[in-house]
């Protein structure tokens, strides 16, 4: 094992060899394997926006073999996706990428912010996944019993072996949109998902705004730099235990590649050890997805 | 066993011998069985509209021994029911076909959206049954309970080699009544039935109207074809895995049998693996129930 | 065993043999025997209405004791109570006569329409009880949540060996008083009932009102035949599997003891199994009580 | 063992030895040990009403070896606290006064007509304790959920061999103050707890108050004498199992000695087992408590 | 192990051998270990504001290395934090300082007044903490759901030879602002935590208000002194089992030094067990905080 991920390992010294053993997985596999960066594959939007609205643009997505495939060939650390998605098509992958079971999900047709667990430990460990994969939203009034589901799946993944893989997606309550993306916000979403004992961390790209009166004091007083996008990730990294936490940024809204590139050194410069980047890739078609990620992976070598 | 069933199977690769076991012993019953095609008689009216607007039409209904008779007469692959119907005739007819226990119902009593749980996994073993039949009402504000209540017992079915059958039936929530049938809503019930891990969906056959705004703006730009019902059917199949997993149509609304034989073809030609026909069965004198799912029946064997 | 109650055994092919012995227990024993007639001696209306109430009239009822007595000198099948009361008088009487264990109970002073669970399989199977008894309200708010906690009880005691006693009184949602003992409410909550698993079902004597719309038409189609009390019991018969489940009806309101034995014939020329009278009862003196029973017994059989 | 002890043993058939040693251990207890009456010492008011509201006006009963000293001391028969004061105290005075764990707690600071449980049936085995204490509020909008929790605790009690005490306080939903105290509310909470399996009833002295209409038809009816407060005793002891469950008056609202033994004559009188008095204990100086409870003794001995 | 340690363990009679060298670990530990008094640092500020207004104004104060260090420096006799940022250190610093892991947390994009509950007792074990730490809010309409949660956490942690520290602060409900720093409702906060089970209690230092009505008769009834904090802290010691409890009291609002100093004197004064200071200390440069902390101590040492 290469010093980079032995030393990323180091940050987790309470975990048990199975868990740390599924972290190098992720951490040895494909194209960034051993740099201490992940690109890692999601697809559940199936369940959050619809079928169609997912896989329509790119209708080979339909198909739960598909993105296996796609996150193998472009050499991804690791896939994550529902149940159904990945019981379709384990048996056949084997082996072949680490995978992530997303173990809670929303629907587009509910109204109401929270989300339903929708699969357990026991079914990552019959699928031979290295994690589960759990949604947060903090500032919604289902918070609180959202934090003690994965406190019980967490305390068990981790009993035998498995990663934790935190979604911190604050929204509702008191929470409007400009609230959802603001540093402050989204920093307090990161460290939340870090003192949960998550061993991944997915947040999205902060913007400039400070929400709350009482963080935004502070951040003047202390003078926190978030003019760049990199001056921003810095700080999130910061505030997940200084950096010693793995932290994976979702590629927010679909933008022109150039703007999506710009955006992943962003990333890459403040630190973030990677990016989680769904939509962007299998509503292209696949050879473009390819090429995109490609793109995306040598930004993460230091190469673009 | 032949080609087709060994296929399908091939798509349950994360199952047991046991769950495959029994999908096998459900695709190779009857007159149907080792053509990857399914006919299923449902009797769960009795507990959801009502004794006599069920069975009043005719009378040996009320017998749950009636059911299990026709369902074998008839050709079918499997009988579904609640608890009593199964433990009211399944010691005299074991082992003569396969049965689906029902361990969800609602009544017409109630008001709200949800089923009550009404059966277990160890009533399904002790009775000898091959599958679980659990609904699920998307969209309805109870959903997320309902979806973590079958993940449960869908976890625990797995595990003791047992099927899951999901009925994913729109309602309640943002939804009218248009939208319970919608293209869109449609093809998204079956997908989150399949991403919730289900071995068998049971869907309604779909209107041409796209209902969610987002969804709408989707299929237009990706020209999905929704000017038939076998067109739309075959949407329907691509968003369950690409075709990779069993879906069966119920009878819909009460229509005359040229009206009922035109809609089987249209579900045939858009590649479903069969209908799910209650009503239009057993409130029909026993002689033309037959005589209406042997028409059925040719025509999923393409003789009609 | 003779030969009616041999054949009503055989209605339960589900059911293990510690449960076939424990409702042949309740068939076999007193003046119905093996008659496939029941008549049971409830005594929960102290929790129900208050003791002042229920026993005050006759004051020697305040004593747990004076019930089991009475419906051994009367001959009845069986005795239910509460837990207080089977637990003050069941080490005495251990084994003189069956005895079921009323699991669930609602009081006076409540405005909501639900019930406590107030008793567990445990406490029936360590007082010798032969069955459990459980109350449902079919069509109010919470009779969801009750039919979820009398599917776990139900599934306890039948693998324990004990029979699963069922009261369905429909009431509370939208139910208005006529509602409640409309013939068309009676027979879907006496069919609910078998559907959820129930051996013995007990429901009110009918009114010949129809009350939801839709089964009215139902009913007025098939001609269903609702002038008598024998006829609408028969109906409600046929309702629970075509007369394949035991039906005991309740005493209805106070009337003097000719309109009461007006019903109990009705009640027995539609094939009712029986008869479950408290207050009628145990409001009477001893003596009153005992010549009332002997009364209705020789109804039963076919002598009076 | 004396007679008395060994007929009110008897009562109690269903229970297994070790309850049976329990209760035969508080009946046993102190001056009044062996004649069937009882004088409970209960400290739960530091809960209910806050420290210094209980223990101000006689500041060494902020210790909790006070109330164990004191209950020994003046010859109680058994002592009540919730988790912390019998912590705080029970190896010390381990053996020598059998105790009551009160294992759920409301306080005045909560607006809601409930309590929380507080207590484990583990923690009165490890503590050594007789009994487990808990609170139900008859009538309460919370009323059903607070039974299904001693449904639970009891069993559980029963099972390893210790008693359990209720104290049945109505307060909440449709009831007024006059109601709380009312005759056939009382006798009706204290029937409640017997039928739910309590062994010791706590209840009020009641008023001549009928409350319920119906009750005050049947009260008046049946001629229920409520003249004296023995009489009224005496209707609830009857409402109790007919006298056959152990049932102790709390002292209800501060008032003078005088006023207090008037009140202890007409509970003895009625055939009350005994009191159990917190407030007018320990907030008098320990001289005059220890005056206090030997006269009510004395009283409870028909010496007074 | 010296006289006073001694002592305070022998409040704690009821507990386990493994609780008590939990208990003497935290007591023995440190520059004050063997005085009895103690200094606590707690850092879940984190979690309850976020992490910028927690740790800009000294960022070094990010990484969960930077409090086990400066805990151990300033010679403290334990650290309290969350679950993540236990597990970020725990194996670094493991045996070097005794542990708190606090198992609930709020946050303040929430609105309701409850916590989740964000670790279990199996995570205290395996991290090798000494306690687990909880927050009940007195008062708080989700109140009766946190005692009911520290029941089941407390009984487990104490069976498994753990101690169990409550942060026990009123809010919510009727309580206004004035209401949650109240002498009598700081004194109740403090005695139901006694009562819970709690081995170690963190409250306020109260202001001389007199909240409730009833209370405050009693307090100028019985001539409680509330003139000085010195006096007001006697009283809560008093009301937490005559200081035969372990109470340490929390920092209160920033303030200059020297206020904080002649608080902690007040403290001291007035018989408190220790402080618990968070955001005082960390907020401060590392140098400044060592300093600070040398300075309470010596107060406690009685030096100052």
């Amino acid at each position: 094992m290469n010093e980079r991920v032995r030393e990323i390992l180091s940050w987790y010294g309470s975990d048990n060899p199975g868990t740390k053993t599924n972290l190098a997985r992720m951490l040895n596999h494909g194209r960034l394997g051993g740099t201490g960066k992940m690109v890692i594959l999601p697809v559940d939007q199936g369940f959050e926006h619809g079928p169609a609205r997912s896989f329509a643009p790119n209708s080979p997505a339909y198909d739960p073999d598909y993105h296996f495939q796609l996150a193998i060939d472009a050499g991804c650390n690791a896939y994550a996706a529902p149940l159904g998605f990945i019981e379709g098509a384990a048996a056949e992958f084997a082996g072949r990428i680490p995978t992530i079971l997303k173990v809670n999900s929303a629907n587009s047709l509910s109204t109401n912010k929270d989300q339903a667990v929708t699969a357990s430990v026991d079914d990552a460990l019959r699928l031979g996944c290295s994690a589960i994969g759990f949604t947060i939203y903090p500032g919604s009034e289902d918070q609180y019993e959202m934090m003690e589901e994965i406190r019980e799946l967490s305390l068990e993944a981790k009993s035998v072996g498995l990663a934790v893989v935190m979604w911190s997606y604050p929204r509702g309550g008191k929470l409007d949109k400009a609230g959802e993306t603001a540093l402050d916000v989204c920093a307090y979403a990161a460290h939340m998902a870090a003192l949960l004992g998550a061993h991944i961390i997915k947040v999205k790209p902060p913007t400039d705004v400070l929400w709350q009166p009482e963080a935004k004091a502070a951040y003047e007083k202390a003078n926190v730099d978030k003019s760049t996008l990199a001056a921003r990730i810095k700080h999130v990294m910061q505030a997940t235990f200084n950096g010693r936490r793995i932290v994976v940024f979702s590629g927010g809204e679909a933008k022109d590649l150039e703007g999506l590139f710009t955006e992943i050194r962003g990333l890459r410069d403040g630190g973030a050890n990677g990016s989680i980047i769904g939509r962007n890739t299998f509503q292209r078609p696949r050879a473009d997805a390819l090429d995109m990620l490609d793109k995306i992976i040598a930004i993460y070598q230091g190469k673009m």
